[in-house]
């Protein structure tokens, strides 16, 4: 069962200036990676998921998270917002709320679909009255990332 | 103590020239709002966001969200992840878990504190082994925003 | 000739609860805008721009911009570089070139065409040996915006 | 003269998953890279100017671009523009200019300075009546990419 995530390793190499490789070593030591081969396995993936969303394929599924700030007195806001988590059951596959304040919450929600749906979703979340701020994150389902 | 939430409106006019106030009704349609005074405060409250982010006040406290994917089947890697959110507890209000598959897992984040110590929080779980990809989402205690 | 600039002015008002005014009142004012009305139309503009981006529509034209940053003593880059160019000549309306230092030099090239094409010029530019940084801003026609 | 671009290569081995790995030469092909280690040296320099320009040094010296479209027929838009880049000038490094339509002119300005003076100019620019549009994008002056 675990034999699928001990994929067989490539080593290739790659020619760089002295410069860029030591501006990239600071870079890996400020950002605490391991070694070289992980920052750039990073660097590899972070690209293939913005490529992911950036082409045309929209029957491809992707994953997002969407987060909200809200007032929760604001009147009927809860309800307008469980109604449209509702509408869209079979794309959001969980929510987490935390209490910033006396007045304001902030949900996230995880979404799971095609691009522009999930956007849809986004949008009339925030486009309801009472919602402050509304961000729609990007990532990915990692199946096709090692 | 529903007093602070009945703050007073106010109303001043906008002046647009018919064109534009055309296309801007149609984005409204599009997006679902209920009128426009809805979507201006929308507008204006997301670059309230965005100036709080980019000022130079590393004191004030923000919120933001930290979306990881991964394959819980590397080695060490959960404890790993759980480490980090200890070491920063104070600043790790909530964290959700989903399965996407069976290798991979979706974690968000909920975080607060100054913009560069949240960051940092982001840029060590992106650098952990079988992190595959990790996105951090700037958003907002709307304690400023009414 | 002018008469399509007169075009007619409409006005509606806007209600804002009194705590986000005032923190949009500061932003006018550093941001340097003579009023609200021109805070509000910019953006307006902005958001329209951005869905006109966001949109489906691939047959639409829209300009962006192409910066890049390379280094002049690349054997054959600036050949290459011209050679894109002209292969887009459709495309590529102009383009400016300025000596940041004795290697690097940075050229702005103002393309128009629909977002896919542009993209690609901007690929096949940043693919290039030698060119150390390329961005591609997306920008209008500005017809539809008055 | 040549010395300082005919620096010295280093050459390092990197491990990476198969399916990674394929995904990333598909990746270099639709992206026309002559090879891997190009493709990363991008992705590191990329990744450099982006830590360049979050980082807090405020007076570090950085390069960008400015770009605006406006309507050319807006009273005394145009010596707005002109006022501003004198009052600069010793941050506008040139600017070129094109006629879209009949109404509207793109131009760019390319800037030099610290990161907080040249968001400054274009806001200024931005705040402008006419001017429909402004996006200020982030480069670098190549001096510590090789």
């Amino acid at each position: 069962m675990k034999k699928d995530t001990k994929e067989s390793l490539c080593r290739f190499g790659v020619s760089i200036p002295k410069s860029l490789i030591d501006a990239f070593d600071n870079y890996i030591k400020v950002r605490a990676y391991k070694n070289r081969s992980e920052a750039i396995r990073d660097l590899i993936r972070e690209k293939l998921v913005e490529q992911e969303w950036e082409s045309d394929v929209h029957d491809r599924e992707v994953v997002g998270t969407i987060t909200y700030v809200f007032d929760h007195h604001k009147r009927e806001l809860v309800d307008s917002i469980i109604r449209i988590q509702h509408q869209f059951a079979d794309h959001v596959i969980a929510s987490q709320h935390v209490h910033l304040d006396h007045d304001n919450c902030l949900e996230v929600a995880i979404v799971k679909g095609n691009p522009s749906t999930l956007r849809g979703v986004a949008y009339k979340l925030k486009a309801l009255k009472g919602v402050k701020h509304c961000r729609f994150t990007m990532t990915t389902t990692g199946s096709f990332l090692k």
